[in-house]
């Protein structure tokens, strides 16, 4: 996959670090030593991720006609998994290492860590002793009922649930082909190595489109799908130059799919997918209707056909968009004046994606005046976007502790705003852009109006 | 607790029907005989479901100082259940019948219909012959790792995560108490009768906040909790004389809970708990404390103290509000005109609550400019809003299928809006309002303002 070398564990090592330190993300559990795979998003992390499914689900539902949402149960019936194929399919093939007691996927074995020096991966030493690969079912099992004796499964993705409503959905709204069915929610796959941070976990979110259509369409929308999509990561910052799309070869497609695109992006531990766009034929609404033997055909009104609709699949995972960002937001600038070193972190969120909008400050927490109008202005912006007030340490510092956190915008409340300096000033705040630092003064009254244009 | 009857079952029947019939809410898995205590929201249950959610946010997180969010994982590590006293604790007592082999909570037992007739429930026909109550654990469990031996548990409740990340999002944070952490988020419990329509489920969203504070200060917030969280439901369209308080009594309260009220609302089938908002003391913190080793104290900087904080906790029902909210918004009206019987059937969502905003009909689909004009609203609007577009069928039928999802406002473009009967109203178009009926004449370009200003 990784024909170009963009790997830099030590660049990763300050995005994590920076994470934890200013509340993006922590270990699930981590009281308690951690749950290995799993991972709780802190009040930052929590507003980035919101952004972007936010923003997702305006540009996929809102904005489009042929577009619907659905918000489907995370546990799933066996028989629905059954006919999907996960039950009995949906496996890694693994090998054990009877030498070191390690477990690893069979088909990935350059990627591990071997212990046995000098080998560099399991498999690579005369030590290593691997197992045969085996079939390893990666999902999550529970028992529910009166008697705990039924079984269920946690989704090991959000597709499942699409398929099977699509005919209620088809029914209870007045869609024709081509419609899409669009699900923002959380899946569990039983990772056997959950690794690189929260991009491989056991818990995770994913937004899907499965996107229903005439069989003859089915190519030519998985290409226009692919566009869409590309052009959605621009839209949120990540630059098409840090994307690779590649054109999943025959052997590597499941079996009953045409095409697939993985989309592909450069993060600091290697280039890794964010989402496939998969033409899915019309595998699943087959497999459905099988099995539970109900008609799934779709009845083309002007054509008098009846067929099984195919499917586009364009599905991206959420917790992973949610790490480029943050990986293509960290920077590291070097501000040395006057020969003195001065290191500046900043992310550099697009201002929709930023977890903190504005940041206010009140030049001197003592000085009542100042403090009076910042609360108002707080008040006056937080019904609109989430903002932070910041009334501690030197101006410059609370800059420093917002470009950590990549809010575009630090409005502060002066003397020049109290009009003690300048009347002609009195009634305007300092705007400080991050990436820039330029500053300018804008009338408090128009901040409102002027961030909501710059926030969207 | 319901001394009041407010059940009307064919009423609950129709709004179950509608819910059906129209895309808000269908049962999980029903394509192959649907999972028992799990639900699916269609296109306009989700829709209604993010709105309610949002709100909460905005009104909980965003334009608060004093509360943070966070989303933490679902899967949840033994030693947090074990040290909350879910393990062991968190079970309903049950006792089976076995004569018709049912199960039934004990302490519900004049809930249910017991087949043995004259019976009215079990246990009161000499037929019934009922075990002494046990205790059933409601957790859902799971096993995960290489060796599937790990267990971890599906949340019960979202609070959990929140007190684990306490500490960590405290120190990454520049907050004092009393502050708060808000989640909203998925839990499941293995309830053994699901019943009430999506009321009762397994699966189940919650709208948590735990709130840290001084030990002296928590029966005050809680009693300004109660408060904050009655006017949240009444901004939400729930009538206050629809609410019920119940002030929990001692022997009813959790053994920690200091005080706990109840907010319960009049469902069609019974008056049922919508939240709770309990003073749980330093209950949660101190178990955390204790069985992770960690001290979990709060250190005032001025009084230099060092304490657990106190916690209250308001903790609302996801998908019991949104029940709550179509069961309030569901209405029939007679509008018998010249002796003929006529009855609407509408939902009466507050705009900002409604799925659907605003729809928009072209007078006639054949009319070129009309469709033209109606398209180019609809492109307008739907950046801002979710909207509809519909062109089939009598305008006063579309008027109704609005009414049936509660689409506050339907904007036709007509022969006026053309110029073509009098040039003044050129570009104006036909605003109808769901709840009067009346019908307005407004230019087209003032559609956007007008709209934004009643759907907040």
């Amino acid at each position: 996959m990784a024909n170009k070398d963009v790997t830099d564990p030590v660049r990763m090592e300050k995005i994590v670090s920076l994470c934890k330190r200013r509340g993006f993300i922590f270990q699930a559990g981590e009281l308690y030593g951690g749950l290995n795979g799993c991972w709780d998003y802190g009040p930052l992390g929590t507003e980035l991720k919101r952004n972007l499914k936010d923003f997702w689900w305006r540009k996929t539902v809102q904005e489009r006609d042929d577009v619907l949402g659905m918000d489907g149960a995370i546990l799933t019936m066996e028989q629905v998994l059954k006919s999907s194929g996960h039950i009995g399919g949906f496996s890694d093939p693994m090998v054990d290492c009877k030498t070191c007691k390690g477990r690893f996927r069979a088909d990935n074995l350059e990627t591990y860590e071997c212990k046995e020096k000098p080998s560099v991966c399991p498999g690579a030493s005369p030590k290593c002793q691997l197992t045969e690969p085996r079939e390893f079912n990666l999902m999550l099992q529970t028992n529910f009922g009166a008697t705990g004796d039924q079984v269920a499964y946690l989704r090991p993705e959000t597709a499942q649930s699409i398929f099977c409503q699509y005919k209620n959905i088809l029914d209870s709204n007045r869609v024709k082909l081509p419609f899409g069915i669009a699900q923002i929610g959380k899946s569990f796959r039983n990772e056997i190595n959950p690794r690189n941070y929260t991009f491989r976990s056991r818990e995770f979110e994913q937004m899907e489109i499965e996107y229903f259509c005439h069989p003859e369409d089915g190519m030519r929308l998985t290409d226009e799908w692919l566009e869409t999509r590309l052009c959605f990561y621009e839209e949120i910052g990540i630059p098409r130059t840090k994307l690779h799309i590649l054109d999943v070869p025959d052997a590597d497609r499941a079996f009953y799919s045409k095409k697939t695109y993985d989309i592909e992006y450069e993060f600091p531990f290697g280039i890794q997918e964010l989402e496939g766009v998969a033409y899915r034929t019309d595998y699943d609404l087959g497999v459905h209707a099988k099995g539970s033997g109900r008609p799934l055909e779709y009845f083309d009104e002007e054509t008098k056909e009846r067929f099984l609709p195919h499917v586009v699949e364009p599905s991206a995972g959420c917790d992973r968009t949610v790490l480029a960002l943050i990986c293509e937001a960290f920077d590291e600038e070097e501000l040395g004046t006057d020969g003195k070193s001065d290191m500046r972190t900043v992310m550099r969120f697009m201002p929709s994606m930023a977890p903190i909008k504005a940041a206010i400050f009140p030049l001197l927490k003592k000085n009542e005046e100042q403090v009076r109008i910042a609360h108002e202005i707080q008040r006056n912006l937080q019904q609109w976007m989430n903002v932070y007030y910041d009334d501690s340490g030197a101006v410059g510092r609370r800059y420093r502790r917002q470009d950590e956190v990549g809010t575009p915008f630090c409005i502060t409340i002066d003397f020049e705003t109290l009009g003690e300096e300048d009347p002609a000033l009195k009634g305007t705040v300092t705007v400080r852009h991050r990436d820039s630092m330029e500053q300018i003064r804008l009338p408090a009254n128009e901040l409102l109006p002027w961030l909501l244009g710059r926030i969207r």
